[in-house]
Order: structure tokens, then C-alpha cells, then sequence
């Protein structure tokens, strides 16, 4: 028996499934503003253009991936409900698009995941089962609620519903900003960064796509240099949103279509952070601020470019702020 | 002879000079999007709709107070400069806006103002003037230089050309919010609930203009009850925009049209500050967040109403956040 909370098969989505995420989470999300700065493009001697989806539903654009697994389930899956594992964004945006549709929702997180962002999840109404902090312990748990309720499971970023749905992220972008000479995603699990190859080469092929990640976790750059997927090991950044690694879905994009994988240090990250919250006035969590922090760390890069980057998210704990003088 | 920081006449300014103000200013500050909450929108049982002049230039609406001064100078007036006293962000912005035009601004500052404010309009070009923290220190210094340089002074609010400026903002907002049932704007020195005032008697009369101000820092509240201005007492508030007392032609207005005046306290300001930052994703200083924190303190009044709020600035110290357990 194939083990439910394993994809059975192989199946990248395409830009089709793109632009039907597009028309089935249209009611439930936000179209996102695009910001710009013009003391920030001083610095970076360029021209940026950010997609703000920090002020998305859950603070995160996590919510189009999962409005879109939600919203596809037939009545029968439905009633059976859905099952994650995630301490993140993922879970909350789960959780929200299933309390939005009506139905169970069940995450799986660790029990070392701050109480906080469990109180978040059940708020949307979902049920919270723990584990142990471990990746056996957690696969394990979800297996077994699968069997149990029949619940169909949505990985956070190696599911084709959620890749689909993230693609609508830089298919609005690429509507309010023309001619972009290359985007910036972070990348994670992949699942953003996935959907952003789908409709850039699909509606913008000469536009370049790239990855931005945390030096501290920077399997999706050694994956690239090697040619095949290399497990994130023992990732340390403050980047919390961007420690999972590769699955091989998003591999599948990855491999294909980023021109390279740009590395910013926790220093960098946080200094980047800052600049958006003190000049733009924008709540941006860690994970949301690499890219940025790439850019400035290499701007010879992109010089006089018009560059799209993707504010993925603005949820952090306000009592355990970065910004501590020295 | 007249003290050259003393208006010689009282001039109320009229709806005239505000929609000179709109084109004079146009080319020079941000046109600030509107910004909706539905989790707000719940907690406060009412519709509201906030302005974000955060995201104006300078972090503060008084980047439009302030241009429209400056560009309303003559060749003449123009070269001599201008001048004023201020430790917060009307400062910032005549120094800004004296940048842009290229001519010569300076700004008497207490000595107890904070480095790093006075480190950000030496950046935009100012030159900074200390003087002792009291008002007479203030005065006498701002009167001697205005003597030495010719420079023109411009006062933080109790002057007709920036109330001009300031009423552009509810031009604004009536513009991409119509039908609003009240607007709330803070209260410090009155310039721009006087802008306010003077934008809806012309062009929405039938909305309610609402004055918030800190418990801490009552002066309107008090002026409004006995009928004259009242000066400002040792204020204490951490909403540092509203230390200051009404002037004699701020006066004028909210006397005529400020349907009332509501309180919050500080720890209402913080806790509505917060809900800002974690479900808006938007970074607002304390005064910015007294609307919001009065209308939650007393939401009966605006049950089931379209409500304006204006969000004044976003310059706060990432280092010096209340946002402290407990």
C-alpha cells in the first residue's frame, strides 16, 4: 500500500493548472499591492519592484497554494477533510482555507512549535496534533491520521495543487509590473519558487528567474552545484520559513529553469529586514527579506535592471524582534 | 517689530487653498493607498478604512504640509531659506522638502532630541540647530536665526499654507472611500484635523470628523469642553506626535467642526499599535494608532459605519518597540 502522505505519482503541474488556481482562489485571497522604494533602489542601483505578499491573507503566500488544494477537493474528499504537517505559514494557511470551505483540518506540528502559531491554527479552527520534533516521528503521525480519518494530505510545497497555486504569485505581478528583467523568490521547499517557473516561462520566458536562500540553509544552492537534489542538513538561519529542503517536484522546476541560486548571510538577512520595515514601513518576516538581502550583497548583478522580488510573508513574533542595538 | 516666528495675521486658509495645495504638492508626494482589515473590521463591528500615510514620503503625512510650503515660496523667499523648530516629523519633512526644491533649511532642535532624528535631517540636507529643551530657548533661537538668515519660518501646524497641505490627505481619501459615514485623524497641534475640517465642510459635509488624542496629552479634549484653547501641560504619552497644544488658527477649525474629541490611553494606543503591526503587516507609530485605539475603546459609537482613520506616520525606533511581554 502506498503510503497516503506520499504522492503516488509523478505529476508537475503546468500553466493550465496555474491559471485554473487563479479562477478558483480569486474570492478567497488578495491581490497583492506591489511596492516600491526609491531610496532602496538608490542603493541597489536598480529598479525593484516588490510583491507584497506579507499583506496576503495569514500574512503569507502560502494562502494561494492552499486556497487552491482546498477549493479543487471534490465533496467526498472534502467531507473527509485535510491533513498537513507544518510549525509555518503552511499550516495557518491550511487551516484558514479549510475553516473558509468548512471543513477538517488537521496539522501536524512538532512539540517544540511556539505556542503562538499553534493558538493561530486552532483559531482558524483546525485541530493540532504534536509530535515529536523529528522527520520520522512526524511522517509517522501523519500516516497514521490519514488512515484514521481518510484525510487527503497536502505537503507544504511538493504537491501540484500547491505549486499551481503559487503561480498565480508572479502572474499578477507580471500584470501590474511589465517588463521585468528577472524576478527573485526565496526558496524553501520550493513551492514559490516552482510556481514562479511555470508562468514565467509560460508568459515571460525572457524574464530571469532566481532563487534567494540563507547561507545557513542552502541546500537548493548545493542541489544546483551538483546537479541532483541534497537534503537541507542541520539548517541554522533566522530564516525560519526557508529551512525545509528540495522534494522532487519542486526539483523538477528548480533544476530546470532558476539561473542561480543567490546566498545571503543571517547578517545580511536581518539588515535587509530592517531597511524594509524602517523605509517602507512593511512588516516582512526573515524568510521574506532574503532576497533583497541577496541583491544588496551582489547588486553589480542587476545593475539598471527592473527586478520583481516577492515579500512572501510578514509573520513574526513581535516580543522576538532581530533588531537589538550593536 | 513683529517676531519673525509669529504669523502677522490670522489667515484661515480655504478649500481653495487646499486643491492648490493637491496640485502644487502632486508631483512631489505619494498618492497613499487605502488599506482594509477584515479581522479589525469584526473586532470593531464597523467598516474601516485606513489612510496610510506611513507610507508617504518622509513616513509622515507631513511631507505634504511641508512641500506645500516650500513650494509656495517665491524666487526670492526660496533662496533665504527656511526655518523651523521641531524635533519630530515636520522636521524631517521641511528638510526633505527644502532637498527637493535645493535650498538652504534649518531646524532648531532641543538638545534632548534623539541622535538618530537629527542624524536623518542632516540627511536630507538640513542644518541642525540645538537649542535648551524649553520653549523660550526654542523661540529665542528660532527668532535669532531667522534674523541672521532671512530664512522663512514655517510653523509644525499653526500655519495656513501647511493646514493647506495637510487637507490634501481626507482629499484623498474621500476620493477613493466615498459614502464615509466619520473620519478620525489624530490631534496634536491640530494641522491636520484642520485640513480635515476645511476638505470635508467643502466636499462631505454630512461626514463626521472625529479628533483622537492620548489621555496623556488632553489639551483638545479639555479646549473642546471649555470652549478655548487650553495649553498643552507636562504631556506624557508614548505617542510622541501629540505632546504639542493647539494653536490659534488650528483653534478655528476643530473649535468649528471637531464633532468631538475621543481619548485612548497609552496601553490602548500600544495594544491598537500592535494589532496594526501583526494583522495589517504595516509599521504605524503610536500617534498613528490613537483612532484606532479610541474607536476600540468606545466601538458602540461607530457600530455598523464606514469609518475613515488616518495612519499619520511610521517613524518609530526599531530598537525601542513596546511591544515587551507582560
Amino acid at each position: 500500500m502506498t503510503s497516503p502522505v506520499t504522492r503516488p505519482e509523478f505529476n508537475p503541474p503546468g500553466f493550465e493548472d496555474v491559471l485554473a488556481a487563479r479562477e478558483r482562489i480569486a474570492n478567497h485571497v488578495h491581490r497583492t499591492p506591489v511596492m516600491t522604494c526609491a531610496t532602496i533602489d538608490g542603493m541597489a542601483g536598480a529598479s525593484l519592484f516588490f510583491k507584497c505578499e506579507n499583506l496576503q491573507k495569514v500574512g503569507a503566500f502560502k494562502a494561494r497554494g492552499a486556497a487552491n488544494a482546498i477549493f479543487g477537493l471534490d465533496e467526498d474528499e472534502a467531507a473527509r477533510g485535510v491533513l498537513t504537517h507544518s510549525s509555518g505559514n503552511h499550516g495557518q494557511a491550511l487551516a484558514w482555507a479549510a475553516g473558509r470551505r468548512g471543513i477538517p483540518a488537521t496539522v501536524v506540528v512538532p512539540s517544540s512549535a511556539p505556542a503562538p502559531k499553534k493558538a493561530a491554527m486552532r483559531g482558524y479552527g483546525a485541530r493540532i496534533v504534536e509530535c515529536e520534533p523529528t522527520s520520522a516521528a512526524r511522517e509517522a503521525t501523519a500516516a497514521s491520521l490519514a488512515e484514521e480519518t481518510g484525510a487527503t494530505f497536502v505537503h507544504p510545497y511538493n504537491d501540484a495543487r500547491v505549486i499551481a497555486g503559487q503561480g498565480t504569485c508572479v502572474l499578477e505581478l507580471l500584470e501590474q509590473v511589465p517588463g521585468l528583467d528577472a524576478v527573485i523568490a526565496p526558496v524553501g521547499g520550493g513551492g514559490l519558487v516552482s510556481g514562479c517557473c511555470i508562468t514565467l516561462r509560460a508568459q515571460s520566458p525572457e524574464t530571469l528567474l532566481y532563487a534567494a536562500e540563507p547561507t545557513g540553509a542552502d541546500d537548493a544552492y548545493r542541489s544546483l552545484a551538483a546537479g541532483r537534489v541534497l537534503p537541507q542538513e542541520d539548517p541554522r538561519t533566522i530564516a525560519d520559513g526557508l529551512r525545509t529542503g528540495l522534494g522532487d517536484l519542486t526539483w523538477h522546476f528548480v533544476s530546470r529553469d532558476v539561473e542561480a541560486v543567490l546566498l545571503a548571510t543571517d547578517a545580511e538577512i536581518v539588515s535587509a529586514m530592517r531597511l524594509v520595515w524602517e523605509r517602507m514601513k512593511l512588516v516582512v518576516e526573515p524568510s521574506a527579506a532574503v532576497p533583497l538581502a541577496a541583491l544588496l550583497s551582489d547588486p553589480g548583478r542587476f545593475e539598471g535592471k527592473r527586478v520583481g522580488l516577492i515579500f512572501t510573508g510578514g509573520n513574526v513574533d513581535l516580543e522576538r524582534l532581530p533588531f537589538t542595538p550593536g
